[in-house]
C-alpha cells in the first residue's frame, strides 16, 4: 500500500504539500475510485456535466494557494499592524479576561467550535446544558422569567426587543429610546423603523416619559456615559399607557445593581461580552434577551428547555422549535437563526467558573477602581466628574475632550470622547491601580490612588454580604440572590472547570468525531491553522471604536477579504458587517427596497420566494417591509416557470425582487437559472441569490455573473468559520454596483447621532465589521487554498454528494437530480414511501444514525419526509463509505420490520440507545449488540448518546428554561436502579 | 447555596480572584469540612502537626502571586526579547513545520499532555498506539528490527548507544566516535566515559577504522557538516573485531538515504525533532533508538508492544516492563524513566499525517533547495562548497566564517560557523526559494535560484518513483519502502487527522477526565495559562545555538526561574540542563563524585540507598560510577538508623553519599531526617535528597536547609509541567555552593572540541538548557502562585492525602504514618491482608477503579501488595469523595467474595469491563449494571475502557513492537459476533 496525496493538480506555490491537499478529504486514489463509480474520467468532467454550461466560468482570478508558513507570517504581519492599548472606551465593549481554561478547552477546542446547532438534542446535551446555564445567568441577573440562548449583538438585540414590544402591544406607533443608549443601538433601531414604518423618539427617560402613542420604551441602565439612574416615572408611565418596558443593561453591573425586573422591566437585553469574551474588534459576542413569562412565546432566537427522554429522564433540547423562522416563513416575527452559541457558552462558563461571589468580587473591584479614579479626577481643577452614580464608566467634563483622548492615547490608554467636552473612561477586569494612575498622570491630574489601600480592600475572603457597598444610588443596589444553582458553585477550580468542559463536550457529536452531513449547512473542515489567529491578542483585544491608526492590520485584512469575495461571487461590492446570514439577507433586501424607493418605485414591495426556499428568506423579507408571495415548485423540483410568469404578471409594478437559492434547496443545478433572472429583471425586479449553497459554485460559477443583483454569503458555511454549536456566523452582503450605495452604514457615524436618520446609511450591527473577530478564518482559508484550490474543493464537494447519491439511491430514492442525472453538492433521500409502508420516519433514521456514530443529515427540509445529505469536500472516501454502510445497514433493519419485529419494537423506533438501556432489564426484540454495535467498526470506536430520544412536545407543553436541580437527574436514576 | 472561594487568605495582588484560588481544588467550605474530619482548626495547624518542627520554615521569600494578565504580559515581554530568525544553523536542530492540527489537538490538548506514563495499558491504548506508530516510523526508516518509544535527546541517545554497545560486547575498552558527530554528542559520550572509565577516540570513520581494543563505533550519517559518506570500511572493521556499529542519523534524510541497517548498523539513533517538533531553544524533542533483534533486551527506555486482552483481542502495553529501572535497581543498565512521549507522539503524527509520499516530498524539496543553493554558491569566487554529497546542509569554505555569519544574521538568517573558514547552511521544511536567494544576496553571492523552475519541479502529484534522484552518492540512495502500514496512508486530510487524534485521546484517561492519584508522581493541574506560552513562536522557534543577543528573553526567564527554585529549595545554585529526573540524578551524583575526586578522595564511591528508594536512584548511581549499598527500613517505614550506623561504619572512607527521599517514599515525614544527614556528613559523605516528593515541602521546609547537599527536582511533578504521557520532563539539579563547580557544563563549549575533556565541565544534555521549551510552564506557575500561594498549595496537598487516609483507613489500612498519626502528601493503602484472605490483589483494585472512571494509584511501589495514593492540592473535595466512594464500593465488592461469587467470578478479577463485554452473551455472577455502573454517578458520565485486562506476560513472551495489521482487530471482532 502506498498513500497518495489528494487530487490537487494545481501549481503548489513554494511548499512540498499544499494546504488544499489537507483541506480536501479524498486522496487521489479515492477520487479515482469514486469517479469510476460515477463513470467520469476526471473531476473536471464531472463538474462540467453537473453545472449548466451557460453559467460555467473558467476559474478564479486569485493567487496560487500559499503555504501555512507564509499565511501565518502574513497574518502575523497584519496582526502587528494593530496597536494594543489599554481599552477604556466602553460604549458597549469592555475589557475582560478570558480565563485560559475556557479559551483552551472551549474556544480553541474543535469539540466545541465545530458543533452544529443543537437541533438533534440527543447528541447535543453538553452544549445545551452550557446554553441553559447561559439562560440561567441572564434570568438570575435580570430577574426576569425566561431568557433565550443568545442574540447577535447588543444593538440588534435592542432592535429585536423593539419589534417584540411592537407586535405584543399591537397599538401605538412610537418607541421611545433613552438618550443614554449607545449611538449604535439607536441607529439599529432606526433601521428597523425605516423598514417597518414606525416612529422613534429619543429622550432622557430618567426625566419621565414623553408622548402617548407609544408601544414601548427602552431604558439604558447603566447608560452609555456610565450613569445609573432611576427610571421609575418612565416605567410607570409606559405601563399606564399599556406599553412595554425594555432595559438595556450590563450583566456584570447587575451583580451590584437592582435587577431590571425589580426596576419594572418587562424585557431586558444587553451584551454578555464582558463575561470573558474578547473585544474582537467588535464581535462576535453574545447578546441576551429575557422577558417576563407572559411574553415567552414572543421571544426571538433560540431557547433551550428541559424535557424528558424516552426513559423519562431529564433531557435538554431547543424549546418551541416550531416558532423558528425556518418553519414559520412569512409569518415570522424574527429572522434570527444563527446566533452566538459559542460566545454565549463562553459567557456561561465564565459565570460557572467564577460563581456568584467571584463575579461580585470582579464587579466590585472594577466599581471601586472606577470610584477611586473618579474621586481622584474630581480633585483636579478643570475636570468635573459628571455623576457619581455609575458602575464602571466615569464621565468627566474637560476643556477639550479630543485633546484629552490624544494625550491618553499617547500614554497607552484608549478612552472615549462622548462629546466635545466630555470624556468617558470605562474600567474592566484586567485594569489595575497602575493603569488608573497612569491615566490620571496622562490627563495631567495630580491625585493618585494608593495601591496598598486599594489592595487591602481586596484581600481576604468575603461573602456577598461583606462586599463593600456600591457608591451609586442606594435605592438601586441589588438585593436579590443570583446563581444559587449548584453548577455555579461547584467548578471554581481550574481542574474542575476543565473536566466540566470535557464532560459536556463528550456528550456531544461534533466534526471532530464524525461527518455532519447536513444538507444546506456545509459542515466542512474548520482548519486549526485558520482558527489560530483569532485568539492572538493583536486581533482579539482591539476595541471596535479604537482610532483608525490603531487598526490598520484589521482594516487591511478585511479589505483583502472583501476583494477575494468580490472575485469569488462576481459582484462589485461586499459588506462584511452582517453578523449572521439572516442579517445579510435583511441588509440585502433592504438595499433592494431602498433602491426602488430611490428610483421612484416605493410601491415595489413584493418579494417572490420559491416554495422550497429557506424559511429565513421569507422572514427577512417581512422584516425588510416586503410582502412575500410564493412561487410554486415544478415536479422536478425546479422553479415552476409558468407560475413564475403568472406571479410576475399579477404583481406588475409592485414586483420588488425574487429570492432564489442556487443550486436550489433541492440540491440541483437548475439549468434555467439565467432565464429566471432575466424574467424578473425584465419586469423591473431585482434578483436576490441566497448564498446558502455557494459551496457548489465557488470557482465554477458566479451568482453576480449569472443574474444576481445581491447575495448574502455564509462565511460559516462556505468559508470555514465554524458553526460553534449555533454561531458565530458572518453573513456578508454582496451587491452589484447599483446597490452599493445602500450597503450597511457605519453604526457610529456621527451623523447618526446628530443627523436625519432617514438620509444616512443605517447599520445592521453594532459595529462596522460585525463579527470581525472571526474573519481571519475565512481570510486564511482563501489565502491557503488559492483560486485553483477553491475550484478543486468545489469539485470534490460535487463528487462526494454524487457518490453518496449513487451508492444509496437503490435503498433510499434520490428525490431530485439535474442535468445528466447528477445532483449538486447535496442530495435529498426520500423516505416517504418507506414511512408509508413501515411507519419508519425520516426522524427515526436520523435518530438511528446516532447509534452508528453519526450526526443526522438535515431532516424534513426542504421536503417533509426526507433527509438531505451534504458531505462537503472535506470528507474522505472512508468516512463516506462508513456513512453508506450505516445507511444500508439501517435499510436492512427497516426491511426486518414485519418479520423480526414490528415498527414499535424496532431499533429504529427505540433509537438512539444510551449505554444505560442495554443492561440487564433489556427486553428488546433485537439483541443488545444490534442496538449499540450494529456494525463491527463501532466495537473499536463507539459514541454512546447520554439520553434516549427526547420528547420535544412534552417539553413545549411544560416549558422549563432554567437549570433543573441535580435531584431531577438523581431521582430518575434511582427509579431506574 | 453560595459558593466560596478557595481557602487562600493571602494578599492577592491587584486582582479580584487570585490564580491560587483556581489552582487549588478545595473551596473554603470544602477545606473546613475536610479539616473538621481530621480534627484540625486550620491548614496551618495541620501542616504544623505533620511536618517535624525541626525543619519547618517561616515561608518563602517570593513575591505575591500575580494575576493572569500580569503574568501573560510579563511573558509576552520576555518573548519579545527573543529574536526570531530564519534558522539555518542545523547541528542537530532543524527548521520544521508543526502541522497546526497536531499543535492544536495534541500539543495544546490536555487529553494528550496531562496523561501519565502508560503503565496502566487499559486506559492508555490511544497514546500507546501513537507511540507504537513512532516505533514503526523509526523501524521502517532505519531498517532495524525494533525501536523504543523515545529517548531524551540525540546526544544522550548516542551516549545510551555507547553504553549499550559496551555492555553487550563485554570486551574492548574504547569507543570510536566519528569526527562528524555533533560536538554536543561527543561531549555527552565523554561525560559517560568519565563516569564509567572507558576510552573515547574521535576519528574520521569514513576513512576506515582505527584501533583494535574497541567495543563499538558511532558513525554520523549525515555528518555535522552535512556530508553523506560511505562507512563500509569502518563498519566491516568493527564487525571483524566483534564490535558493534551505531549510526547517528536523521529520519527525514532517511526517506532518501539508504537505511542504516543496509549500511551495516546494529544500532541507529538520532533526533525526531524535525518531524514537526519546534526548535524550542533546544528541547524537548524525542530522540530515538532502534536495534537489530539480537540486541532487543538491551534496548534502554520504554518499549511499546502488542499483546492481547482477556477477550483475546489485541491490546498495546509497555513491553518488558520488568527491565525498567524502577524494578532492576542496582542492576540497572540505564536510568531512563521519563522520556519524550508527547514529542514522540508529535513526530509519530507528523509521519501519519504526511505519509511516505508526503515525507519524501518534504525531504526532496529540502534537498533540491539545498542543492540549488550549493550550485549557486559554487559559482561565487571565494566560496567553495566542501562536498556535494549532502542531504540538507551545505558546508561552504569562505575567507572569514564569522564575518559571513554576521552579514547573514543582519539579513535575518542564522547560519553556523563550523570553523573559522567554513560556514554551514541547513535547510528545513519552511524555507523557500526566497529564503535561499536572500541568503545568497546577504553573502554577496550573485547567482540566484529561479523560483519558477524550482516550483515547476514541485508541481503535480508524484509517487515515490517519480521523485527526482537525490544528488548525493548514488550508492547511498534509499532502495527500500517505508511506512507501508495503513495508518500512514489513511489520515492525510486534516479532517481525518483531527478525528484520529480525538479517537485515540478518547481511549485514554488523563487529568482532563479524572484525578490521577499516583503516589510519588504528583499529577496536579497543568494550568492552561501556564501552557499557552510554550507554543508562542517567540519561544518555540529559537535555535539553541542562536547568538546570545537573540535569546535574551529566554535567558532572563531561565535566570528568574533558577532564582525562584533556589529560594524554594534552600540550595545555592540550580542547573536546568537535565531534561529528566534521571538526568538530574546523574548530574547530581556525578557532581558528588567529582567533588570527592577533587578533594583527594577518589575512593569515595559508595552510595547508600534506603530500601524504599525509587529504582532510578540506584540506576543513576551505577551510571555515575558509584557502588550501591542498601540501608534497611525500620518497622515504621523510616530509615533504620542502626543499620545506617552500621553501613557508615563498614563503608568508612569509601562513603560517597546517601540518597534519601523526603518525605520518604512511604509517604511519611521522618522526624529524624536531620539526624540522618548529620551522621552522613560526619562520616565525610554527601547527602542527596531526591526531589520526587518536593510537593510536600514547598514553603514548609527546604532540603537545602535541613541537610541536603544536592537534589534534583522534577518540574513535571511539583512545578506543573505536564507528564505528556511519559515526558517531557525537566529534572533540574540544585546544589549547595561547594558542589556548584561540578554542575553540568555547556555542551557546545568550544573547549569541548579542542580541549582536554578531563578538565572541562561536561554536559548531561545536547543543549545548555535541556528541555528549555517547557520552562515557561514552571516559570508561570511560580509567578502566579507567589510565595504564599505555593505554601497554601502544599498545605492543601497534605490535607487531601490525610483526608483520604482518614476516610479509607477503616477499609484499606494505611501502612505508615508519621507524627500525630498524619501522613505526608500521599498515603499507602495496604491490600496484603485482603489479598491473603480473598485473592483480590492490589492490581485487581487498580483495574476495577477503571470501571469507576479512575486512573489507578501507584501499584506495588514502594511496597508490593499496596496502592500509594497522592491526590495533590488540585483535586477538590467532590473528586476526593468520588474516589472514596469508589474505593469503599470496591471494598464492598470484595466482601461479597465467598457469598455472591468466588474471586475468579468477581467483578474485580474481570475488571476492567469494556462496553463490548456486557452484551448478550454475559454470564457474570454479577449484573451488567454492577459491571459498568456500580455507582449512580457513572450513569451520567461514564468512561468505557477500549479493552479488557491486558495480558502483559503474553506480550513479553511474544514480543511484537511494530504496528499490527488492521485485520488483527477485525478478526477478533468477527469471532466475537
Amino acid at each position: 500500500m502506498t498513500s497518495s496525496l489528494a487530487h490537487t493538480t494545481q501549481a503548489t506555490g513554494d511548499t512540498a504539500r499544499p494546504f488544499s491537499d489537507r483541506h480536501i478529504g479524498p486522496r487521489a486514489d479515492d477520487t479515482e475510485a469514486m469517479l469510476a463509480e460515477l463513470g467520469y474520467e476526471s473531476l473536471e468532467a464531472l463538474s462540467t456535466a453537473a453545472v449548466p454550461a451557460s453559467i460555467q466560468i473558467d476559474g478564479l482570478n486569485l493567487p496560487t494557494g500559499k503555504s501555512e508558513t507564509e499565511v501565518l507570517a502574513d497574518l502575523r504581519d497584519l496582526a502587528s499592524q494593530n496597536v494594543m492599548r489599554t481599552q477604556m472606551i466602553g460604549q458597549g465593549y469592555f475589557d475582560t479576561v478570558t480565563p485560559a481554561v475556557i479559551r483552551r478547552n472551549m474556544v480553541e477546542n474543535p469539540a466545541w467550535y465545530t458543533a452544529y446547532t443543537p437541533y438533534q438534542p440527543e447528541i447535543s446535551q453538553g452544549r445545551l446544558e452550557a446554553l441553559l446555564n447561559f439562560q440561567q445567568v441572564v434570568e438570575d441577573l435580570t430577574g426576569l422569567d425566561i431568557a433565550n440562548a443568545s442574540l447577535l449583538d447588543e444593538a440588534t438585540a435592542v432592535a429585536e426587543a423593539v419589534l417584540l414590544m411592537r407586535r405584543s402591544v399591537k397599538k401605538g406607533s412610537t418607541v421611545v429610546l433613552d438618550s443614554e443608549l449607545h449611538p449604535q443601538v439607536i441607529a439599529n433601531v432606526h433601521v428597523r423603523a425605516r423598514a417597518l414604518d414606525f416612529d422613534v423618539v429619543v429622550a432622557d427617560l430618567s426625566e419621565g416619559l414623553v408622548g402617548e402613542d407609544i408601544f414601548g420604551i427602552v431604558c439604558a441602565q447603566p447608560g452609555t456615559t456610565g450613569a445609573i439612574r432611576d427610571f421609575t416615572a418612565a416605567v410607570e408611565g409606559a405601563h399606564e399607557r399599556g406599553a412595554l418596558v425594555t432595559f438595556d443593561t450590563d450583566l456584570l453591573a447587575l451583580t451590584l445593581l437592582k435587577d431590571p425586573a425589580s426596576q419594572g422591566a418587562d424585557i431586558a437585553v444587553g451584551s454578555a461580552q464582558r463575561f470573558g469574551v474578547p473585544l474582537f474588534f467588535g464581535g462576535p459576542h453574545a447578546a441576551f434577551m429575557s422577558v417576563k413569562d407572559s411574553l415567552q412565546r414572543q421571544l426571538p432566537g433560540r431557547l433551550v428547555g428541559v424535557s424528558k427522554d424516552a426513559q423519562g429522564k431529564p433531557g435538554y433540547r431547543l424549546a418551541l422549535q416550531t416558532r423558528e423562522q425556518h418553519i414559520r416563513r412569512q409569518k415570522a416575527t424574527s429572522n434570527i437563526c444563527t446566533a452566538q452559541a459559542l460566545l454565549a457558552n463562553v459567557a456561561s462558563m465564565y459565570a460557572v467558573y467564577h460563581g456568584p461571589i467571584g463575579l461580585t468580587r470582579i464587579a466590585s473591584r472594577i466599581h471601586r477602581l472606577a470610584e477611586a479614579f473618579a474621586a481622584a479626577a474630581d480633585t483636579a481643577p478643570g475636570a468635573e466628574v459628571v455623576t457619581r452614580d455609575f458602575f464602571d464608566t466615569v464621565a468627566i467634563r474637560v476643556a477639550d475632550a479630543e485633546a484629552a483622548r490624544v494625550v491618553a492615547e499617547a500614554a497607552g490608554f484608549n478612552i472615549r470622547v462622548i462629546d466635545p467636552t466630555t470624556i468617558g473612561v470605562s474600567f474592566g477586569e484586567s485594569h489595575t491601580v497602575a493603569d488608573a494612575n497612569g491615566l490620571l498622570e496622562a490627563l495631567g491630574i495630580l491625585a493618585r490612588i494608593d495601591a496598598d489601600d486599594f489592595a487591602a480592600a481586596s484581600a481576604g475572603t468575603f461573602g456577598p454580604n461583606q462586599i463593600p457597598e456600591p457608591q451609586f444610588d442606594a435605592n438601586l443596589h441589588r438585593d436579590t440572590e443570583f446563581l444559587t444553582h449548584p453548577v455555579f458553585n461547584t467548578h471554581g477550580s481550574e481542574t474542575s472547570m476543565m473536566r466540566y468542559l470535557r464532560t459536556l463536550a463528550d456528550r456531544d457529536l461534533a466534526l471532530d468525531r464524525t461527518m455532519i452531513p447536513l444538507g444546506s449547512c456545509t459542515m466542512k473542515l474548520n482548519s486549526a491553522i485558520e482558527m489560530e489567529p483569532i485568539t492572538w491578542p493583536e486581533f482579539a483585544t482591539i476595541h471596535p471604536f479604537a482610532p483608525i491608526e490603531q487598526t490598520q492590520g484589521w482594516r487591511t485584512l478585511i479589505g483583502r477579504l472583501e476583494d477575494s469575495l468580490v472575485e469569488v461571487t462576481g459582484y462589485d461590492r461586499v459588506s462584511l458587517q452582517p453578523n449572521a446570514g439572516s442579517q445579510g439577507e435583511f441588509a440585502g433586501l433592504l438595499a433592494i427596497r431602498l433602491y426602488h424607493r430611490e428610483n421612484g418605485n416605493p410601491q415595489r414591495t413584493v418579494c417572490l420566494i420559491p416554495q422550497s426556499a429557506h424559511g429565513t428568506n421569507a422572514a427577512s423579507a417581512v422584516l425588510a417591509g416586503l410582502e412575500v408571495q410564493v412561487v410554486a415548485t415544478a415536479d422536478d423540483g425546479s422553479i415552476d416557470l409558468d407560475d413564475l410568469d403568472a406571479k410576475i404578471e399579477k404583481t406588475g409594478d409592485r414586483l420588488a425582487a425574487i429570492m432564489i437559492t442556487y443550486p436550489s434547496t433541492h440540491g440541483v443545478f437548475e439549468s434555467e437559472v439565467r432565464e429566471v433572472c432575466d424574467k424578473v429583471h425584465a419586469a423591473g425586479g431585482q434578483v436576490y441569490v441566497d448564498g446558502a449553497n455557494l459551496n457548489a459554485l465557488v470557482g465554477l460559477a458566479k451568482p453576480g455573473e449569472f443574474g444576481g443583483d445581491v447575495s448574502h454569503l455564509n462565511l460559516h458555511k462556505t468559508f470555514c468559520i465554524p458553526h460553534g454549536g449555533g454561531g458565530p456566523g458572518v453573513g456578508p452582503v454582496a451587491v452589484r454596483e447599483h446597490l452599493a450605495p445602500h450597503l450597511p452604514g457605519n453604526p457610529v457615524n456621527p451623523d447618526l447621532v446628530s443627523g436625519d436618520m432617514s438620509t444616512v446609511d443605517l447599520p445592521v450591527s453594532g459595529s462596522l465589521y460585525g463579527s470581525a473577530g472571526v474573519l481571519p478564518i475565512s481570510f486564511a482559508y482563501l489565502e491557503l487554498m488559492g483560486g485553483e484550490g477553491l475550484r478543486e474543493a468545489t469539485r470534490a464537494a460535487l463528487l462526494g454528494a454524487n457518490y453518496i447519491a449513487k451508492k444509496l439511491g437503490d435503498v433510499f430514492p434520490v428525490l431530485y437530480s439535474g442535468e445528466n442525472g447528477l445532483v449538486g453538492h447535496e442530495t435529498i433521500l426520500d423516505l416517504r414511501e418507506i414511512t408509508a409502508k413501515t411507519g419508519v420516519t425520516a426522524e427515526d433514521v436520523a435518530k438511528r444514525l446516532i447509534d452508528y456514530g453519526f450526526h443526522a443529515p438535515t431532516l424534513a427540509f426542504p421536503v417533509p419526509g426526507t433527509l438531505m445529505v451534504e458531505p462537503t469536500e472535506s470528507e474522505d472516501k472512508a468516512e463516506l463509505d462508513r456513512f453508506i454502510e450505516a445507511m444500508r445497514s439501517i435499510r436492512a433493519e427497516i426491511d426486518q420490520i414485519g418479520t423480526d419485529y414490528s415498527y414499535e419494537e424496532s431499533p429504529l423506533k427505540a433509537a438512539p440507545h444510551p449505554a444505560t438501556v442495554v443492561m440487564d432489564d433489556w427486553d428488546g426484540k433485537y439483541s443488545r449488540e444490534t442496538a449499540v454495535f450494529p456494525v463491527p467498526g463501532l466495537r473499536l470506536t463507539k459514541y454512546f448518546p447520554p439520553v434516549s430520544r427526547i420528547d420535544g412536545a412534552y417539553g413545549d407543553r411544560n416549558l422549563v428554561c432554567s437549570c433543573p436541580p441535580p435531584a431531577a437527574f438523581e431521582t430518575t436514576e434511582n427509579e431506574d436502579d
